[in-house]
Order: structure tokens, then sequence, then C-alpha cells
């Protein structure tokens, strides 16, 4: 369903009217090399508005900012791109954009390249997708955008290229909003990277190995680490699998969590 | 799939060996009423470990903690039940206890009960929600508690019945660890209660209007707030149309988001 939104223009966002209007947001912050090569990447496809977080925000997943007020500070205009900052979750981001930012419902949303894999069950934990699935929510197109490498001096080169092709098929293609994708890259050279496959979540979780430590005062904390276990390491058509050999996984993600296949079962419970 | 975890006993926590072993989170923090209503409803069906957030998470999905350390800390022993506060997020309750506080894997694991209604799209949102997905991602059978009423005092009676009953069916069925239920509470008293439902998630978004002020300094700021928008008002399967109906509503989840009819559609594209 197509809902027009009470669009609020504060900012004056310079639009060519006739092109396609895109926001582009990521969960690692405006000053994040990745940001900027999605930007380039995506270029040739509309209008571009950036609204991104002011800070890192990996791990934030779909959480949104309800303690605090929100800030939102215009950073920069470059090549006919506005650049926005948003003191805030990158849900908030696409909240803000959507609501305060835009005289009209965008056109596409992507968010990335995020520096490290957001495969599997990683898109609960995700800012990226967290971003990705709020333009989802509110039927916008999104894409979320991975490279598997969390150099903060990555190249992107690749990933741009590969980032441009999904895009233009979705741009061409009727991507229904109802839907987004979860788009991970390999790193490396293109010409290592065997193709793009479409697969499904791999079924798998996080095995956390907490680092406690001691601080001055000889108090304890614990630093949140682990190690991806996968469920199902055989399956060939998931996104991890994919991974490990070499394709990019392009996942197409809903925001409908219901488990249809339990629902006639729980029916025969005595409530 | 069953699997073995690493268990590290920290804390003495004394546990009968032969009952079930039940944790209790919140995203409404250790104080909140909700949470001790929970507690008090559970008790009768083993022996119970409170890992709730220090403070208020609402909001906070199903993000973790990665730029700063967790704390936790032994709250108090109470009736055989012991308290412990973390200062991080709903998520993060659940990561530690399940990695750090217990010797064993737990065999329910509740959240709850919220001040505040976590139907539909809320369940992206929601930290209640995000904690028993946790559950759900690590296999153990997890359900999430809401009641429709965001008062701090609300009155709980009602619900605690509800939420008693519903565990017991969930202990005495099969319900997969891959599998958690949202569970919505009308408020009022348990006789104006139409019975439980078992549903779909309802489609809808919050529509957002920023509450936009400016501070002592002359700058803006802006204040999240909004209503539900109803994408399908006339559906009866959701749980939007139970709730409204003054029925419980109960929403099997699951954490594979893979939108699975798109993906025949996505091969025929031209990457």
């Amino acid at each position: 369903m197509f809902l027009k939104y009470k669009f609020v223009a504060l900012f004056e966002v310079k639009l060519k009217e006739q092109k396609p209007l895109i926001i582009v947001t990521n969960d690692d912050g405006v000053e994040a090399k990745g940001l900027r090569e999605l930007v380039d990447a995506v270029k040739p496809f509309g209008n571009i508005v950036v609204v991104a977080p002011a800070d890192a925000q990996s791990g934030m997943s779909h959480a949104i900012t309800v303690k605090f007020p929100l800030r939102i500070k215009k950073v920069k205009e470059e090549d006919h791109v506005t650049f926005f900052k948003c003191y805030g979750t990158p849900v908030d981001c696409v909240k803000l954009a959507f609501n305060q930012l835009l005289e009209r419902k965008p056109d596409l949303l992507v968010s990335g390249i995020n520096h490290g894999s957001n495969s599997s069950t990683s898109v609960f934990y995700s800012g990226t997708i967290g971003a990705a699935l709020e333009g989802c929510i509110n039927d916008v197109p999104s894409i979320g955008f991975s490279l598997l490498s969390l150099e903060p001096d990555a190249d992107f080169s690749a990933a741009k290229i590969i980032a441009r092709r999904i895009i233009s098929q979705v741009m061409e293609n009727d991507l229904p909003g109802s839907v987004c994708l979860n788009v991970n890259i390999p790193k490396g050279l293109l010409e290592e990277i065997r193709g793009i496959k479409v697969c499904r979540q791999n079924k798998g979780f996080w095995r956390e190995e907490f680092d406690k430590r001691t601080d001055p005062m000889g108090r304890n904390y614990y630093w949140l680490t682990g190690y991806y276990y996968n469920c199902e390491p055989e399956a060939e058509d998931t996104d991890e699998w994919a991974l490990r050999n070499n394709y990019v996984a392009v996942v197409p993600l809903h925001t409908d969590l219901t488990a249809y296949k339990m629902i006639e079962h729980l029916r025969q419970w005595k409530f």
C-alpha cells in the first residue's frame, strides 16, 4: 500500500524534480568510508540526501531514541549531495529523514556500505539492516549493503560496482516496498567474486564469550565478544554458504515475524 | 537443534536441580512493577533467576552494547528468587544470563510484563520482544508479555492470571525453541477479557510527528512522537483486531526474516 506522508521540509534540499529521490544512511556514522563509497555508487541514479548517525551505531539494531530528544545538523553539500548528521540511531535517522527533511516520499533507501558482515542472524543486531527494515516498514524499497571487512580503510572498489548493479536492478524491476534486500559482499577483487546469489537467511547464532576484566576500583566488567555458530553449514541456499564460496549474497527480507506454521498448532492448545 | 552452552557460574545461584530453570527479564528495568508481577506469575513453575536492565530500555529493540563494557550486579535474593541488574540492553541481559550467570541452559525465558503494547510492528522496536527473540535465537522457549497500559502503577492482576495460563501451556506442550510467543494483554478486569486468540502480526507502522522544540541556546531538538497507522483494520486474524476486541493476542514469532515468496522472483532479475 502506498501511503502519503505529511512531509515538512525544514531544510532546503535542492532537488531536480524529475529524478528519483534516494536516501543514504548507515550505522558506522557519517564519516565512514563505506558511506562515502555508497554515495558515490548511487549518484548516477537520482538526487541524493544523506542522513547518517553522527557517530558509530553498530549493534543498535532497530533501536529508537525515546529517553532523549534528537538533534540533526546539516554537515555539507558536495556535488549536489546534501549530508545531514543525526545524534541518534540509524532508525532515528530514517524517521527524521522521512518525516522532517524530505518534501516527498523517497523512491529508494540504501544503507551502508557496512564495514563488516550482516549475514544470517546478524540482521537482528545490525543498525545497517535496522535502517533498511525501517524503510521497508514505511513502504520504501530499501537495500542494506555490507562488505566482509571490518577495516576502516577497506577497499570498496568491487563492492561499489556490485552495489551499482543491484541498485540498477531494483530501480528497473519492481521491488515491493514491503521487501528489502540484505546484500553481503565478499572482500577482495571483483574478478575473485563468482557472482550474485539470491539466498535465504542462514540459521545460526553468536556464541558469546565475554571478556571479563577488573577495573582500577576492583570491580568486574565484561566486553561482549564471541564467534558465529552456523547451525546448517551444509545448506547451499543460504547467505553464509554463498559468502563462504565467494558469491555476493542477496537475501530478500520482510517485516512480518509471524511463524505461520505454528498458528494451527497453537490453536490446539488449551489456553 | 539443541546446543550445549559453555556455562560459567560466576554467582552462586542456588537451584533445586529437579525444577525447570526460568529466566525473567524486561525492558522497563529491574524496578518496574511489571517485572515483579511476572516473577510472581512464574514462581510456581520453577527456579527463577531475574536478569533485568538497571534502568528503562524501552525502544532498544535487539540492540547490543559494543562500544562500552557491561556490568552486572546482584541486587537481592527474595523468596528463593535471585535478582541481577545489568547496565546494558535487554539483549545484553539475556546474553550475560546465558553465558555468564547460569550453569545450564534455561528451560524458559519470560520477558515483561511490559508497561504498554508490543503488538504489530512494535516487535521491531521493543526491548521486551528483543529479549524474547534472543531467547529464541538461542533455542530457548521464550515469551514476551505486554499489558496495554503505560501506567507505572498499572493493575496487573488479570495479566498475571493470563500469563500463568500461557506459561503453563508452554511448559505442558512443546514450543520449539525456534519460536517465541508475543503475548499482548488488554487492560481491565479479567472478566472483561473475552479470551485468548492466536493471531498473526498486523501490518502497520508508526506515523511520526516529531515535536520540535528550541533549547535555551537557540538550537532545535526533536522529541519522537506519533501514532500507529493500521494498514489492515478489517482483518480479523491479527493481533491488533484481537486487542481492539478485548482478546489477549498471542502471536508466534520466529527469527527467519527471509521473504521466501520473493526468492524465485528475484532469481529472474539480471544481476
